[in-house]
C-alpha cells in the first residue's frame, strides 16, 4: 500500500442548492479528498488554514489515517467559497473566491511527506502544482486536476504541469476550453497530446469518459434520484480513483485504471447526497463495496 | 422471429451541422427506422409520401426485409423538416417543418400488418398513435417516441399514449419537460407511473438511462469523436432496440431489454457518423457485432 500526498484547499464554503444551503460549511478540495482516500490508503495533505479553522475540523482528518503536519496555521482567515447551483447541478456558479491565507500560500512538504508513492495536485494554481512535484523525490503515479480560471489565466504554467503528469483529471467543460474541442472524445485524445499518459473527462451525472493508452473507458454515474450538493463529487471522485490505485500499489495497466474509475464514481456518488462532507463522516468501505455490487448490476448487461 | 410495425414520417431533410450541409436528403424516422431494424427482423412501414418522392428512396427501404404496403402515395409535397446543429451536438433546432402531405395524414394499416407481434409509434401526433393501436390486434410489445411539441400542445392525448404503452423511448430534455423534473432518474420513475412498463431516456452522446422492474440501466453512448450528423439516432436506437426485441421474440425481461439497449447505442453511433441515412446504406450485422465487441471493451471493467 502507497502513501498518498494531496495538496489542495481546506475551506470554509457558503453553498446554495435547489434542496438548500449551508453557510461556513467545512469544505476545500483537500478535505474532500483526505477524508475519502484515507478509507483506501494513508494520506498526507499539504495546505493551509486560517486563525478560524475550527478544532474539531482539524480533528475530523487527524481522526482519520490522515497526516495533516502538512497543514500550516497562519494569521488571516481560511479560504472561503461561496457558489450556488440551478437545477443543472453539473455545473457550480462562483459567486465569490476569497483567498485570504492561500493568497500567499507556497506549500511545503514536511521531510516526511517527500518520499510519497501517489501525489494528488487538487485544483489550485498550476505554479504550487509545480512547487509541490519539485519536491517530492520518486513518485511513482502523479494525478492532477484544474479549472477554467487556470486554463484561461496560466495556460503556460498548465502546459508545465501537464507534461509532468500521469493522470489529468478534468470536467467537461474545462476540457473542451483547453482543447477548443467540442467532442469530449476528441478532446480526452488532444489532452493526452499535452502530457497525460491516462485523461479523465469527468461528466457530471452522466459519469466519465477515460482514455488511456489508445482506448476509452466509458462509465456512467451511478444512478442518484436526489442531489443535495455537487460540491467535493470531483474531489471524491479523485479520491476514489487514487485511493484504489495506491491501495493496489501495482503499475497503471487499463484494468487498474478502469477498477480505480469505479471506486472514484462511487465516492463521489456518495459525495452529493449531502452537504459539504456530510455524507462521507460516517462512510466506510463496506458502504462503498454493496454500493459497487449494486452499480455492477446498473451497467452490466448480458453477452 | 417477430415482426415489427412502425409508424412515422418518411420525409426530406435539410441538415447544416458544423461539418457540413445536405439539402433534400433522405430523412424521417419511418426510414431510419426501417433501414436500420430490418437488420434484426421482417419490418412493416406506415406512412405518407408526396409525388415528389423519389423512386430510388421507395426502392431503398424494399430492397430490404421492409414491406412498404403500408406507404401510401398522394398528391402533394413530402414532409420536411429543416434543422441544425451548433457544437451541441445533442440538441437540433428546427428551422422549418412543412407538414405537406403529412397534414391529413390518418394511419390505415393494411389486413397483412395488423397481426404486427411489435409496434413501434415514432415521434408523431399521439392521435394518430392511437389511431394505429386501435388497428393493430394482439401486439407483444409497443413502444413509443414523442417530443416537446407533443407534449406541450397535445397532453391529455399522450398521457392517454402512454397508458397503452410497455415502453417509452424519450430523450433527455423532453423527459424533463413531461414530468416537470430536472433529476433525469427521478424522471424516470415518475413516467413508469404515467403507464409505460420500460422507460428509456436517451441522453445523446451521454448514452441512456432505463428504468424498468424498479431497475436502473445506464449505459455510455459508443465513443465517436467525429459526430457528421446526428439526425436519425434516436429512431436507429429505437430500430436496434426494437429490432433486438423481435428477433429474440422473448418476454421482456431486463436482461433482453439491456441487450436491446446495447444494440440501440450500437446502431445510433453509426447514424451519427455521416448525414442522412448514408452510414445506414451499407450497414451489415456484423459490423454491429464487430462493434458490439469494442463497445464491450469500452464499457466493462474488472470485479
Amino acid at each position: 500500500m502507497g502513501h498518498i500526498l494531496v495538496v489542495g484547499s481546506l475551506a470554509y464554503d457558503t453553498v446554495k442548492t435547489p434542496t438548500g444551503k449551508v453557510d461556513g460549511a467545512l469544505g476545500g478540495s483537500a478535505n474532500y479528498f483526505g477524508i475519502s482516500a484515507s478509507l483506501f490508503a494513508p494520506v498526507r495533505v499539504v495546505g493551509v488554514v486560517g486563525e478560524d479553522y475550527r478544532d474539531e475540523d482539524t480533528k475530523l482528518l487527524s481522526s482519520r489515517n490522515v497526516d495533516i503536519s502538512g497543514v500550516e496555521r497562519v494569521s488571516g482567515k481560511t479560504f472561503h467559497w461561496a457558489g450556488e447551483y440551478d437545477d443543472n447541478l453539473n455545473e457550480a456558479k462562483t459567486l465569490r473566491t476569497e483567498l485570504n491565507v492561500f493568497a500567499d500560500f507556497h506549500p511545503k512538504l514536511p521531510a516526511s511527506f517527500k518520499n510519497s508513492e501517489y501525489v494528488f495536485l487538487a485544483n489550485i494554481d498550476p505554479v504550487l502544482q509545480i512547487e509541490v512535484l519539485d519536491q517530492v523525490k520518486a513518485p511513482k503515479v502523479i494525478a492532477a486536476d484544474t479549472m477554467n480560471f487556470w486554463i484561461t489565466s496560466k495556460i503556460s504554467d498548465l502546459l508545465n504541469v501537464l507534461k509532468r503528469l500521469d493522470i489529468l483529471l478534468i470536467n467537461e467543460g474545462e476540457a473542451r476550453l483547453l482543447t477548443e474541442t467540442s467532442n469530449a472524445i476528441q478532446a480526452a485524445k488532444k489532452i493526452a497530446k499535452m502530457g497525460p499518459k491516462h485523461v479523465v473527462i469527468k461528466r457530471g451525472e452522466y459519469g466519465i469518459v477515460m482514455y488511456s493508452q489508445n482506448q476509452f473507458f466509458c462509465l456512467p454515474a451511478f444512478p442518484i434520484s436526489t442531489v443535495v450538493d455537487p460540491t467535493g463529487a470531483g474531489d471524491t471522485f479523485a479520491a476514489g480513483f487514487m485511493g484504489h490505485i495506491a491501495r493496489s500499489n501495482q503499475p497503471l495497466s487499463l484494468d487498474l485504471l478502469k477498477s480505480a474509475a469505479v471506486y472514484g464514481t462511487l465516492l463521489a456518488s456518495f459525495t452529493v447526497q449531502d452537504f459539504s462532507l456530510n455524507a462521507l463522516k460516517s462512510l466506510t468501505l463496506d458502504q462503498i463495496e454493496s454500493r459497487h455490487r449494486d452499480f455492477r448490476q446498473v451497467v452490466s448487461f448480458p453477452t
